[in-house]
């Protein structure tokens, strides 16, 4: 089938106002966010209904077009930009963003992929629940992507990744079968769990149209602490007093060097440390309970006093309102903004057994000092979750595309040193196109076999995201 | 190959003292803990490495011998029972028992298949840690089937199934192949969930030999309150305002009704009820927290006398001791024994939207009382799940055998009306031999190809516990 034919059916199965094909109509749907991929496409289509999507699935597999499904474009690692191949179909979900269903008895929230995910947030607040799912994308990033990808965020330590949040699924399948998986049950030992393929498929298998999620009970009593600290075996200790002492209420458990806080201090107005002093790291701890102020309180005291007393960290600051909690939580989460800032640099997004995060500090800088002496790391993430984002920004005075020139063999000892623990090369941000040969080396053959072989079953036809993950 | 050869192999391979073939020494593999299912083999292995198991599956592909593994036998649907074909090889992992690691850090358990749940509790414990992980048969049940059956439980209102504990799995494929998937992180976003594929499918893909489980902070804190309620609807509102107030300190929202305590009492010495009056129906919470008895205690305080001033239960009994929290568990736990003593039943391990248990109850009741007027029902189970354990007793001086000879249309009735809510036949128990057509009559057509298509990439050769699940 020629082009010409294949968007007039389009057109004709889902309508003329969903279907997009001049330069400038499909310009912005051919890049990622951070401008480092840049692809083709045919059209982009914008669906509004579960039905729809089955329609263009089923004439994509019909004619062989590829289709790159596309969520709100905040992924890292290109999953959802096209490649080069000139007849790719971008398929934004962006239109299916109802919210389907809240129910604070079953304490479930059924949602449209295209839902932006702070929205799903305050839907759930509004109704005295959580979800949550929290990352820094929240205002932008969508529910399908989110999922497609597992994503992950500051409350992982408490409350796992995207796809233990997920109850059910509604998924279409690259021949158009619609997937009716959108069960709200707890318990379901009923065969194999086909939902958690399609979590972290990053849009291989198929694509996802609307969850089930889990709700929590709210947790408006907060706390926050940064403890500043010597060295990331100091916040491994620290790590394990608060675990055993403060079990669920431990809500997120950050790391961040001074390094990090230095790079904020420089690149971001009104944030800084909270410490007179510098250190050379430091760990954010948030605690939150559904109730109990004083309880909360309390035991924060009691603990962090333990931990002074057994030298697990040099001095510490309490949050003890709304605002100074915001404050705290900007001096972690301006590292980013703050890095880019700064120029060019390269991510690395690794996880790795908690206990070896020491060490491995250790000995992959020392890998990537041979390679590059003044490389500049700024070494920030989930520490609780053993998630480093192990991140290098050029030389001072270097050209701001050092990275662009001078990166890859950076990132070959990095990974290969994560490789060397037993940890990941992609903790959370997934493979897409820019982790796909590290993948294909690092992953067990067995596994990298399975999963071609389980994404035969899926898509024998092969239309679904070619040239991401496998 | 004929049968003598293969086992001359199978001792060459493993050595002698690990296979079994006279008719003495297989029998008590053939037959399920209850008696109900009976099946033949040639020969049981029980072999001691992971690599002994690689060399008896690579065998047994290689003659197209079916396997069957093998836990602590205590399934409830026949699915570690052979099936009837005289050529079945039973590989049980009892002797692969041995605890490779604890890491009080990491928080991670990683343990042999063999190992019983209880010993693996206690290995946590006495390092402090909690491996929430708990049913009536944890004395008794090996993890490896605990694995194979996402086993569920009483904690799993707070800590989720089997599956939501596990972070990495070794196992071993039909072809001998051995999958070392180990892994201790919490975070990996590289590519297909393989370890939740294996997890739940009962033997049908592969033999797990060996998992990574996450740990927990202890709940050395514990309150228990039973609860006298009118209706599964107010166990529904208490529900409701329980989650709300008390978060995570929720462990478990168990309900059972008046019949269910009234044949404890006529079964069970030593435990009855501790309400004067009778009621319709009970729900016992267990809340935990990792210290702060004196606010668990208020908080547990104030609850109830908000449930009681809303009217949602007309009595609470709270514990104040480990012996009166032991008891009141006993009353719940009990009920099972109490039926078996009462004679042959039928057991429905269903889930329900949990906002859907009133009607289903009374609409279940109905259509099962149109088959047969006078059945007994038990009914009992972990509500904050939506899980019941929806069993049926004979009628009153009907004989023993009655639900052997007429039991089965009262099962399609209850699993069909389970159907209509969006509700699961198996709940937490699995398929096995007991539910397979049921499994094949509800299980969305969809669905139940993707399942036997994965079946075909693991399991090309068929060998893996045929009649069982699909």
């Amino acid at each position: 089938m020629n082009s010409v034919n294949f968007i007039q059916r389009l057109r004709d199965a889902i309508g003329d106002d969903s279907v997009f094909t001049t330069p400038d109509d499909i310009a912005p749907w051919l890049t990622d966010w951070r401008g480092l991929y840049r692809g083709h496409a045919q059209a982009v289509v914008r669906p509004r209904t579960t039905e729809a999507v089955s329609r263009v699935l089923a004439l994509c597999q019909d004619a062989r077009v590829p289709v790159v499904p596309r969520g709100g474009n905040t992924g890292l690692c290109g999953g959802a930009t096209p490649d080069g191949a000139s007849n790719n179909l971008v398929l934004s979900l962006d239109r299916m963003n109802a919210i389907r269903g809240i129910d604070t008895i079953a304490n479930t929230l059924v949602a449209e992929a295209g839902c932006i995910l702070g929205d799903l947030q305050r839907a759930a607040a509004e109704v005295n629940r959580l979800l949550p799912l929290s990352l820094a994308a929240e205002d932008s990033c969508q529910l399908g992507g989110n999922l497609a990808t597992n994503a992950g965020g500051v409350n992982v330590v408490r409350y796992g990744m995207a796809r233990e949040l997920v109850l059910g699924l509604e998924a279409v399948l690259p021949g158009g079968e619609i997937w009716h998986g959108l069960r709200t049950l707890r318990k379901d030992n009923t065969g194999y769990d086909l939902k958690q393929l399609l979590i972290g498929s990053e849009g291989t298998l198929g694509v996802i149209t609307a969850a089930a999620l889990r709700l929590y009970a709210p947790t408006p009593v907060r706390q926050v602490v940064i403890a500043a600290v010597a060295s990331p075996r100091q916040a491994l200790a620290l790590y394990e007093l608060l675990f055993a002492e403060c079990g669920p209420r431990m809500q997120a458990f950050e790391f961040f060097t001074g390094e990090c806080v230095d790079l904020v201090a420089a690149n971001v107005e009104g944030v800084r440390s909270p410490f007179a002093g510098r250190h050379p790291a430091y760990v954010l701890v948030e605690l939150a309970d559904t109730a109990d102020e004083a309880g909360l309180n309390a035991l924060l005291e009691r603990v962090i006093e333990q931990a002074i007393e057994r030298d697990l960290c040099a001095d510490a600051v309490v949050s003890s309102s709304l605002a100074q909690i915001e404050a705290m939580w900007k001096l972690r989460e301006e590292i980013s903004e703050a890095q880019r800032a700064d120029g060019l640099h390269l991510k690395h997004d690794v996880s790795l057994p908690i206990e070896a995060i020491p060490d491995f500090m250790v000995s992959a800088e020392a890998r990537i000092r041979r390679v590059c002496p003044d490389v500049r790391p700024f070494i920030f993430g989930h520490f609780g979750d053993g998630n480093l984002h192990y991140n290098l920004s050029r030389p001072a005075g270097a050209p701001n595309d050092f990275m662009a020139q001078h990166g890859e063999p950076l990132t070959a000892e990095v990974l290969d040193e994560v490789a060397q623990y037993g940890g990941s090369i992609s903790a959370e941000h997934g493979i897409g196109q820019l982790k796909r040969d590290y993948f294909a080396k690092y992953k067990a053959p067995l596994e990298l076999r399975l999963m071609r072989e389980i994404k035969q079953v899926f898509d024998p036809a092969g239309i679904m995201n070619p040239g991401k993950l496998l």
